[in-house]
């Protein structure tokens, strides 16, 4: 990406093994993420460009002399950062804030939008899918990268338990993907909150209970009335505007939990008088999608759920700009890249 | 209270009984809260005044007859704000949100800083304490009204843990309860910021292990040089300032949580793009104290915990204006109000 618009499809050099901790992936299955269309929207110009995409499975190529979990042939996916796997951060579930973790994309570290990537620190970044390269289930083992793990965080985070009322507000892939997460923790009313409704269909069939429409206020008005008056017990907020988290906020239920997982696209928010008087707890962040794979995986190897419901378009490499436009005008709701 | 700096001793109208879940309560012992001193700020001026206290024991003189668990006689403690302790956020132990609760000193309400007080909901509010009226414990008592309860409420809200590292931001009467409160919790490492040293020196005998005197900046490069460089595992913000929330954000780990117990004197704080990356939890709140009572009335009667040790000057009714400009202007710590 060049700047805001302008996604280019280039040739890269090939990626070389740097430390003994890489892996060389040759990327099978990629996708285009909705973070990927903030600097899509807003990115200044540069001459240089940045590599894209965080999300991938693939077929390791080649291993440094220090990995020793994995080998060359072995399916793998990626959480959307890497990490050692090790430290105390990461042994305490918090894998996006490991000490020697990173981003793809920055710092000399491919990006998933490509053929193939060096992923530094294979062996704590890198599971190994127990299925082959033509497997029906890669879509929905694609989303362990970065979606399914961002909504999983979500209901964790929000602390969802069986019985609760959860709000879901945005019907992108996170929010739809924070539904199946909800429900599968055991929410008993779920509300989707979104307007296009192709996307609250497939929220529907993923666990939604109820889908409000309306945005701002008439949507807080609705999701109380939906609650009982009272607001719903945890919401996931899943877009990332000023709008969004004041909606999160109107529609919590006193004493109630709001976790945000979408990229906040302002700096201040409400934390005054009202979020003291009603005890509300403001938590969630970048999750640490590697923490969640393993947990995860078995319930879309045996088909409970089927995230990849999420890819609604597949393209090649050269159409990868054509997928962020149809993204960002919404035509698209994610797209699958096989490079 | 008439204004900012203006509280004036005068004579009520004696309380009576209005609802039959009314009780009237003889003060035995009250205080000025250290949120009172807000209102003594910044209070606009008013013709009509408003009743102050919201801390109070004493002796029930008179029950309505829908009251069936206290009679006249009982010594009794009141949690900060009356509830009903029977509806669903009360029984969720949220009862500062209770559907029938409200405050002293408004609605028709008396205030704590009196001789009498009609307490509303009596069976749910009052507390009765197996002491006597003469009984050296009952200042200590007399925190579990809102100080030792709001201190408890910001550890518990936190997740303090056996082993945590707990900053405590504020030397105040609730940061000193905050203290005592972490410890109880098995907190391990326990550092109170704040810069009255006979303020801090009692916090260190109800349990800091460490003090940091600075502020700002520095504080936060001193926290984090106590806690190995990466923050402490919980922070509890007992002032209310934005610059206090500002050191709460800079000195807490990532993934750890900050729990506010000062009334905040501002509207918007840090939400964006920090917070979510480091996957910092916001929570805490006006504390349901009437919860904690029954769970914190035994270590005060067996003198595990000392939290009477906060108030350091006692006054009669008269010096009451002489206490709220004592603790203004930082020459008190708390102070006791005997009628």
């Amino acid at each position: 990406m060049y700047g805001a618009g302008d996604v280019r499809v280039q040739d890269r050099p090939d990626p070389k093994i740097r430390q003994p901790t890489d892996a060389i992936v040759r990327v099978v299955l990629s996708c285009v993420c909705g973070s990927d269309l903030w600097p899509f929207k807003s990115m200044p110009a540069t001459d240089t460009g940045r590599p894209m995409g965080h999300e991938f499975l693939g077929v390791i190529e080649e291993t440094g002399s220090g990995v020793t979990r994995l080998k060359a042939g072995d399916l793998v996916v990626t959480p959307f950062a890497y990490c050692d796997n090790t430290c105390d951060f990461c042994r305490r579930g918090l894998q996006s804030s490991c000490r020697h973790g990173g981003r793809y994309g920055l710092d000399g570290v491919d990006g998933g939008q490509g053929e193939a990537v060096r992923v530094p620190h294979a062996d704590g970044t890198l599971v190994k899918l127990p299925v082959g390269e033509d497997s029906p289930l890669l879509p929905s083992l694609l989303t362990l990268s970065d979606v399914l793990g961002t909504g999983h965080h979500g209901a964790v985070t929000a602390g969802v338990e069986p019985g609760d009322s959860v709000l879901v507000i945005g019907d992108g892939a996170v929010g739809l993907s924070a539904v199946i997460a909800a429900k599968r923790l055991g929410a008993e009313q779920i509300i989707l909150m979104g307007r296009h409704t192709d996307r609250t269909d497939l929220g529907r069939d993923f666990g939604a209970t109820d889908v409000v429409a309306e945005r701002g206020e008439e949507g807080v008005a609705r999701a109380r009335e939906l609650t009982g008056g009272d607001g719903a017990d945890r919401v996931i907020e899943a877009v990332g505007t000023r709008q969004t988290l004041d909606t999160a906020f109107g529609a919590v239920i006193d004493g109630g939990t709001i976790s945000r997982l979408g990229v906040p696209q302002f700096t201040d928010g409400p934390m005054g008088f009202e979020m003291i008087m009603r005890n509300i707890t403001l938590t969630g962040g970048a999750s640490p999608t590697r923490a969640y794979i393993e947990e995860l995986m078995p319930d879309v190897l045996n088909g409970t759920i089927d995230p990849g419901r999420v890819f609604d378009r597949t393209v090649g490499l050269d159409q990868v700009p054509d997928a962020y436009r149809a993204m960002a005008d919404r035509r698209a709701l994610k797209v699958l890249i096989r490079p």
